[in-house]
């Protein structure tokens, strides 16, 4: 938390089909045509790439999203398409959403892998474990975990990976073509996890990567998420509406984050921010508004009735939203975005339309309209009162919505010395000033039992 | 089978690290330090598309293959790593080898989706059920299923991701900015699947791709593998060593392909070859050779042995391989590579050397060293000869071994008019022939459940 002279920003741009607003398709400005278009996205990955972001972003959920009649609500495969961009790119990071609930780890971990061996180091993986429940339907489950379960299988799932990333230490691949051998295989380590919810013998079938592992990211903030978060987390990527949510939070984890004895500085913590950017408050404000007068109540509605598991009536948009209708109890109430929506309406009372309004921005990420220094402003606050080490940019609509914030406030936090300039590393860990893990297994003589005794 | 004017060779590169000679990484002219380089990869798919090949081809298989302490044997995850290469080329095919045994349904059908909507039409789906019996350790199973049982459960696989690469219709995606109606949930289907291995509710979450389903390739020979091909496979990869059991085997699949309703020009038989090229034919002999001075027999013995389930002694390597010795029955006796080799033994009565030299060119795939004349001669006597509608070439080193055959030999095809001298088509499907296949939910009017309600 402490302002040196090297403490920098750290800015990721969140890629969504469209953009973060839920009407952004609507927008005159967006390609709805271009949505499965990859060259738009490698586009924005290179304009990232030129304004020396960070990373790119991209969420993920293994079911069809509800009410994709009204919104633009498909999916992106994130490891395909990350890779496409890898392709055309050198520098920026490149962080896939994978759920713990709903793949192999060994599969995941070769995605992986090879995400960061044909990226030269540049990939991170944002932890999931899955909140839409229709996604157990698609993996032959009756019911979708519940939250501790799936948190449990989570923290087994991030263990094994992390033994298979290990499983070739890093002078394993030797490639020598006059002795004949090619891999060390008293370097190459099965490892044999044995536990409540897996069972992977290992080892990994490809070669360590530049990065180690890829960057671990982790994105909720319920109880267990923060637990889970300062014990395993790189990066955490969080929602809130205020500075003063912003800054309990990053001070509750940089402290759990010490507390199990890890450096309180590798564990970044990125809240979300939307920005509507314009020449003027007021014109940055009307933008907004516009995009608000896009959204359709029959989507806004149903989305926050499944949130809230609450019915609400057409008829009361316009009436404040009973904070007593809202039950915190039980299973939503473990739901940090759940949490999130009752304090704004404890907060501000809005009225109902008012509430679609907020949460149409980026559902429920902190929505800024001002000027380019307004929005600089407001970031150098968080980042300078203790709230935020950088920002998960999700523009309101793609890609115009990207280029005003490259264009017009990446400059004013460089000038004030808030952003890097160039990049003075090559790899995601680079970037986020994360060191490169050893391989756990370094050192362990171990060998790799199936090729240890070859044929006399 | 009947030579019209129009039937032309379909050509697939078929990319394997360091190449498919199995000593090919110790070639002088090979690149250990490059086999994790996609610039590697992508400047080969680069001179393939130059060379209007069809498509270009990565093998798979979910666990660390055995003896990587003398081989190249790592795996390329073939997702990302064609998604890269796409990103690099526009015309060639991608042929993506995935497991139906170690996949879940959803995720494969998410991938492959994927490639196919950001390469522009151009995957393919080589599917295979995985012989390696140490896959199951990977994935929590005391056993690799057996030969039959995973063939069942491929085709229960294939007919589910069928389902959910067909779950949108092709005109669901509406994205009309003006109503705000971005998807036509009539055209969306859930496909409720409930079968013997799987239960996948769907839909898919992404809007149909440019092909409809990625083209459908088969790579195994045995009966079982027959009869999956003739049922599913719209290209079928084999390995022969002789014109005799090429022909037999293509007029066997053909058959059984009409046998089953469909029209066997859709069902492509391509073997593979293995050409070692040279400006006279002891030139590519001496090549040949000099590749096989460079194997080892700790790695080739204890290949062969896990593959024929029989010890040899090092001692014997220059004596004949005792028929005697191959039990042809059980398990092993299913597997068609394994067929071929006793076949090998049969005709040829080898020395043990002899064998494993044989089966280092390609891993059992048909090996021809001459000129580059020599070599379209051959291509051009299967293919006119009833033996094969194309061919997966498979260079015994990378690239140079490509270079060459690219360089030499495809002129000569095309001056025969046997292969196109450009492309005529931008899919995949465009270059083999093959039709786009119709959603089998077109027409229907089964509304997506969980969308059909919009709240009042």
């Amino acid at each position: 938390m402490t302002g040196t002279a090297e403490r920098r920003l750290r800015l990721n741009l969140f890629i969504y089909p469209g953009g973060h607003h839920e009407a952004a398709w609507r927008y005159h400005g967006s390609r709805p045509d271009r949505l499965l278009d990859i060259g738009l996205y490698q586009e924005l990955a290179r304009r990232a790439e030129a304004a020396t972001l960070d990373a790119v972003f991209l969420a993920d959920g293994p079911s069809l999203p509800d009410n994709v009649r009204y919104a633009s609500r498909f999916r992106l495969e994130p490891f395909t398409w990350l890779a496409a961009v890898a392709a055309v790119t050198s520098r920026i990071g490149l962080i896939a959403t994978a759920s713990t609930t709903y793949t192999e780890p060994y599969n995941l971990a070769r995605l992986f892998a090879s995400l960061d061996h044909l990226s030269r180091g540049r990939a991170g993986w944002n932890i999931v474990t899955t909140g839409a429940p229709q996604a157990a339907g698609n993996f032959g489950l009756d019911a979708h975990p519940v939250h501790a379960e799936r948190y449990d299988r989570a923290r087994e799932f991030v263990d094994v990976v992390t033994k298979l990333w290990d499983s070739w230490e890093d002078e394993a691949l030797i490639a020598d073509q006059a002795s004949g051998v090619f891999a060390d295989t008293d370097r190459i380590h099965p490892i044999d996890h044995e536990g409540r919810h897996l069972r992977v013998r290992g080892p990994l079938n490809t070669p360590r990567t530049p990065q180690g592992r890829p960057v671990y990211v982790q994105a909720g903030s319920s109880e267990d998420g923060r637990g889970f978060a300062a014990r395993y987390a790189e990066a955490v990527f969080t929602a809130h509406q205020t500075l003063g949510s912003a800054r309990d939070f990053y001070a509750d984890l940089k402290r759990r984050a010490a507390a199990l004895g890890r450096d309180p500085d590798r564990v970044l913590v990125l809240p979300g921010i939307s920005p509507f950017i314009g020449s003027t408050e007021a014109e940055a404000r009307a933008l907004r508004d516009e995009f608000n007068e896009l959204t359709q109540p029959e989507y806004s509605l149903q989305l926050l009735e499944r949130l809230l598991g609450v019915r609400f009536d057409v008829a009361d948009l316009d009436r404040p939203v009973p904070r007593e209708a809202i039950d915190t109890g039980g299973e939503r109430g473990a739901s940090s975005r759940f949490q999130l929506i009752v304090d704004v309406i404890e907060r501000e009372r809005p009225t109902l339309r008012q509430l679609l309004h907020r949460l149409a921005g980026a559902r429920g990420h902190w929505v800024v309209a001002g000027t380019p220094e307004q929005v600089a402003d407001r970031i150098e606050e968080w980042f300078t009162g203790g709230a935020a080490d950088g920002f998960n940019v999700m523009p309101p609509w793609l890609s115009g919505g990207f280029d005003v914030f490259a264009d017009e406030v990446v400059p004013i936090l460089r000038r004030r010395g808030l952003f890097r300039t160039e990049y003075t590393g090559t790899t995601l860990r680079d970037h986020y000033g994360l060191p490169r893990p050893r391989s756990t297994f370094a050192g362990r003589r171990a060998p790799l039992s199936t090729t240890a005794a070859p044929a006399p």
